[in-house]
């Protein structure tokens, strides 16, 4: 093995490092001979030097390899799950994963939770009471055979590279690496047993990547080790200028992600919801292609198969499944104080990143990755980029645990909408295709 | 204080540090409230992005105030101590602390150990029976005071920021960085309670830094830093393509720089013991310029004070003082082989790193920093770069604990020779000065 030291040294020197040499050092790093510090000086390297599409590959392989890998070989069918970088209001695998499982495409998904101005499927999906997603990994495979989808977190034992590397990451100022980013979520994902994947890489003030040019860097960078390591993966760069839906919270979001699977959900969650879909059932070798997909996933949700595969999910996972008839019965805060509009016009802008901290600050999301969700609090927007507003109108709601919370958070939402005297068009979803 | 991943993220992003950051950082870390994987990543955006002299000056103060420095402003005279950036061969400082100190400039000298390829001043004094380089700072503060000199170890309670940033540098790649090596350099000589410092940088195959532009990069660094902290700080380039002198291991060191003192000094090593002796006392006042200090300088070897301050020294730190008056009482090896020249011609180069390894390999130096040293065993050159050899004649002695040992050091130092046909010039070696 080449000694640590060698490694970082060779990587700071701008070197390209063999499969064996990036193989070698995070198979170290996970026995504990590779110290943290040591991983540490090597990710600002390779920060500083990048990593070309071999290494990155090598990289995300020595990854998945230090844990677990999931056989769903015995499953028919191609599986395939859906990723999102992460946004404000990203409701989306909670309505995709049944929807796309309804059409007949297995969709094993290992999902996250919320962090800083940025919700998690994790949490949205524990509002429902006695939602279980710490199941262990074999009742994951028996359930995605059985029913087609299954929504867990993470476990200790898939990817565990991954999860002590990012541990470093956040704390070391190393998150912002294409390679680094590329290898921690393919790492995660593959390690599910998926034969392809749909990226939906958010750009825009709530994203991680700000601007179209990273995000359509990140992007090519996952469709291309995707491809190294075997795996089709198709990326889409989608809008994250203003939150997704109406709702940000957690009991409110998967309402709303319920309300897509009704036929009654807000028309830019619907637009994402069948776009990444489509590319799902394409991958999965059910539709010929997008337009055909679309149709199929509209079929899914107007025949009520979609929403009737939610409840089996549900009920499978030990959730209260009359919540998914009956959204209301979801936890819901005592305050409810509304957002008006200080003045008329269109809404010119949402900053989506605002009402992500304005919502976290409420107790929706985790300032810490140890603080506790509060599945019942969060913002509601009503008025959309494009609406319209009189003086006085409510264009947001908040829901508190309090009326001094409510307070501050009206103020943060309201501070978050920019109003413009002019007509403004919605912004476009979906920007770019690649893959 | 700024968060330690704010400050990683803005040297990763090319900021400037303020001062206040800077110490705040450096601070938190001896406090442990920067992690270690922390700090690792700091370095490696430093060997990145690099520090203005602010900076460095600031890194420097930061790392000179983690611990005690010393007060030496109630002894008389400008203090003026020597550093060297390590070479092989390189026993200066055992004949220049006395030889200055002679003439009046008093010397505090914290000296190091060896480690490679390059020896250290420390183990070479410990060659003279009973010789201790551990006395506490109080006792170091009282010798200076009444003699002028003392020659010791770092203790722990000198620049313990340093120390430890050293030790992660070490096995994280981050090493070779000009504020890095600056900070290193000046926080541990600055907390001597020195007034000024020479340095000799060392530039060839068996120094640190192997080109010229990269010493001179280094030596103004560390000039301008210096000066940033208020002290007078003159830097010599000086050539290190072969060993200095002839000896190469510790006892055999120490034996000639007492034979600088007594006037018999190899050529080279007195040369560079003049010039770094003489911006000494230029520095110290004791001479107007650096001709008159040469001349203060010879007349102490010719009267016999400098040999009679280091024998002042070694009795007052416990060293056996007969060895100063008879060297062949410093410990022997058993075995004792000549290096033979397997061609006749002209030395036209010694890879003085070669030697310097094969010196370690014998046992005079150290692989690890835990390994121990042998004082007795080592290799004397007897023909350096110019001078002209007969086949078979001897080139070079080996001093061995075993044979076996003695026959690889043998071939090793042969291989390190490099013959021509035509003559050669000695090397220069004062190759500029900066300050």
């Amino acid at each position: 093995m080449t000694p640590p030291a060698a490694v970082i040294r060779a990587k700071r020197d701008g070197e390209t490092l063999t499969a064996d040499v990036v193989h070698g050092f995070v198979d170290a790093f996970v026995r504990g001979e590779v110290a943290d510090y040591q991983m540490a000086a090597f990710l600002m390297a390779v920060v500083w030097r990048g990593m070309d599409d071999a290494e990155t590959w090598a990289l995300t392989d020595a990854m998945l390899k230090s844990g677990r890998v999931v056989d769903l070989s015995h499953v028919p069918g191609v599986k395939v799950d859906k990723h999102s970088t992460g946004g404000v209001g990203d409701k989306v695998s909670i309505c995709l994963a049944p929807l796309v499982a309804a059409a007949g495409v297995p969709v094993p998904m290992i999902s996250g939770r919320g962090l800083g101005h940025t919700g998690g499927t994790l949490d949205k999906l524990e509002a429902i009471p006695g939602f279980d997603v710490r199941l262990p990994i074999e009742r994951y495979v028996e359930q995605v055979a059985r029913i087609g989808c299954c929504l867990i977190g993470q476990t200790a034992d898939l990817a565990p590279a991954d999860r002590r590397m990012y541990a470093l990451r956040d704390v070391t100022a190393t998150v912002e690496s294409i390679p680094l980013i590329t290898a921690s979520i393919l790492s995660k994902k593959l390690a599910e047993g998926i034969d392809a994947l749909v990226l939906d890489v958010k750009v825009g003030t709530g994203a991680f990547m700000e601007t179209r040019p990273a995000a359509r860097a990140l992007a090519r960078s996952l469709v291309r080790c995707g491809k190294k390591g075997g795996k089709r993966v198709v990326a889409l760069l989608t809008s994250m200028d203003e939150p997704l839906g109406y709702a940000v919270g957690n009991a409110n979001e998967t309402a709303e992600a319920i309300d897509v699977l009704r036929g009654s959900g807000p028309a830019d969650l619907v637009e994402i919801t069948l776009a990444l879909g489509a590319e799902m059932l394409v991958l999965g070798k059910r539709a010929r292609n997008v337009r055909a997909a679309r149709a199929i996933l509209q079929a899914r949700i107007a025949d009520g198969s979609a929403l009737a595969k939610l409840r089996e999910i549900v009920l499978a996972q030990g959730g209260d499944v009359r919540c998914v008839d009956d959204p209301s019965l979801l936890p819901r805060a005592e305050v409810v104080r509304p957002v008006l509009a200080p003045r008329a016009g269109f809404v010119g802008g949402i900053d989506a990143r605002a009402i992500g901290i304005a919502a976290m600050d409420l107790g929706a999301g985790r300032r810490r990755a140890e603080d506790v969700v509060d599945p019942a609090v969060g913002v509601v927007v009503r008025k959309k980029v494009g609406d319209r507003a009189l003086k006085g109108e409510p264009i947001a709601v908040v829901h508190a645990r309090s009326e001094g919370a409510a307070r501050e958070a009206a103020t943060a939402v309201c501070a978050a909408y920019r109003f413009v005297r002019s007509r403004v068009r919605a912004p476009k979803l979906v920007l770019e295709r690649l893959g």
